[in-house]
């Protein structure tokens, strides 16, 4: 599927999760940190008014639909009924199917060249499962098989670092099974192809840890490295690839080596998220390669306990719309 | 076994490594670094003397016996033959010998009172299964069995943090079916009684991490968590001990979590290296908890491509040696 390279102001969908979450709060706090952005968000414009009076916010909304502008000051919002009576911090099965129904709205807008990309605040897996969708595993599962998509990439990133994910959310035991070459080899060049053609790297150069301690130490500590990754790398080096590593997680970290690498790819999840939200708390942001469109994502959950307090923070927000908009070109 | 509280004069010993690794190049550093400390350093006079000449230090080495003072303008060795002639960069299995001779003083040195402690410089594991003793998993290993100890535990430290591991180096495979009550029960005990009688911690607050992505989430991404982690806490609490978690490990490394901590404890090697060398790349140190004596190493390795250049960092062991000196309370 060829990769629609936007740099007109076509608006970014930002969805508001979870109604009963702080994806609201998140939401509303956009036209003071992001003035004039040419951002559409999806929800409930009742549930976002009752939010602003709770928070004591003076946000201006203004109904938007397809066709509409989206600058200006005031918060242009898609409205998308929430199918219940939301209060803050109480999460209701019964609004599941409004909740898939906002990623629905954005995920054909971007299909359709409505939206330049999109930015997802959070939802909880547990709501949507009872009550819209038992299989729901999770936004960017949801994203992939919506857009027709076999395979996406997790990419974590802060302002000093970008971690991609050859495995995501398994078991820690089901990990070393999971890396074979097929996947890996796929993943490098989902991750090369949207370096290049999302960040504008000409000749991305990447990091690959090894699976285990020390990336194996030459069979000493498992073979993986010798009997999967080694040969992956050097395949994709005959193409072109610049590719260094697998690299010992615990060294590949350090400046001498990140100063040189335009992105890491951990082999799962606790190898190579611990350190990258250490390097930039708050403003660690969730970016899915491998989409026709452009899709990022707070690093958080719903934090229900928060919503409505005022204490959230918005930093994850709104440098996942900045990122948003950087991506798309804006 | 009692732990003895050092309070006293006695020096550390330091052993210099592999002669021709960077240890010899690190050890000479040590009286600019730590004028007048109490250091005895382990290793061959003639392979010191020929380094500091290569380097064009100019350091004063004096021989040193047992029963002597070790602190002055010199640099206080205790000689211990090398066993073959010694070029920078070039192991020699002839060597390994010696390089274990210098672990035993050392050993039975602060096993028998004469020093307080002991900071380790590298040697290669390869260079000793080769030349002495095939069956040499590590320094660790060889400091417990020598010292007639089961277990002990590793932790790793910088200036931002401390990080012990449940297991080591284990191939990732076998990580989870290595997480059991017994094992787990035991390094909390270790480490706990560490930190109240070394690190003259009266109350410790230890956080625990999961051993799955998100701690399992509820079972989701793995059982380890409620079969194994959460029972043994809650046993461990009911003693009186301060443990959060199970904790995700993405999240636990931010400071909120981390400023109400005394130590982390990772289920795993590259679940909790990678954060803790990124938090202090250069001045972390490996310090082995459960010994009857103080221990602390560098956490690099031998380095022979840059021995006798002048350009291996000495922090990592200038680092271990202040740890040392204030554990052993001097």
């Amino acid at each position: 599927m060829p990769l629609p390279r936007v740099s007109d102001r076509r608006p970014l969908a930002v969805t508001s999760g979870d109604p009963a979450g702080i994806g609201p709060d998140l939401v509303l706090g956009l036209p003071r940190s992001q003035p004039g952005a040419p951002l559409v968000v999806l929800g409930d414009l009742d549930v976002l008014q009752a939010r602003a009076e709770q928070l004591r916010l003076e946000v201006r909304l203004r109904a938007w639909q397809p066709g509409d502008r989206a600058s200006g000051e005031a918060l242009s919002v898609w409205h998308c009924p929430a199918g219940a009576n939301v209060i803050a911090g109480q999460p209701d099965p019964a609004t599941a199917r409004g909740t898939l129904t906002l990623l629905d709205r954005a995920i054909d807008g971007c299909l359709d060249g409505t939206f330049a990309g999109m930015v997802t605040a959070p939802l909880s897996k547990a709501v949507i499962c009872e009550g819209a969708d038992a299989s729901f595993t999770g936004h960017t599962e949801y994203l992939a098989q919506r857009s027709g998509i076999e395979r996406v990439v997790m990419m974590l990133a802060t302002p000093a670092l970008r971690v991609a994910l050859a495995t995501t959310h398994l078991p820690l035991r089901e990990v070393a099974d999971a890396i074979n070459a097929d996947d890996l080899s796929a993943t490098l060049r989902i991750l090369h192809k949207d370096l290049r053609e999302r960040f504008s790297v000409p000749h991305p150069r990447i990091m690959v840890l090894g699976l285990n301690p020390h990336a194996g130490e030459s069979g000493h500590l498992g073979r993986e490295e010798l009997d999967v990754i080694i040969p992956v790398l050097d395949a994709l080096r005959a193409e072109g690839m610049q590719l260094s590593g697998p690299l010992p997680a615990d060294t590949a970290f350090t400046p001498k080596h990140l100063a040189q690498q335009d992105a890491v790819l951990a082999m799962y999840h606790d190898q190579g998220l611990p350190v990258l939200k250490y390097s930039g708390f708050g403003e660690a942001i969730n970016i899915t390669l491998g989409l026709p469109f452009v899709r990022t994502s707070v690093d958080h959950g719903t934090a229900f306990d928060l919503a409505g307090s005022g204490r959230a923070s918005h930093r994850s927000l709104q440098a996942a719309t900045r990122w948003a908009m950087t991506l798309a070109g804006q």
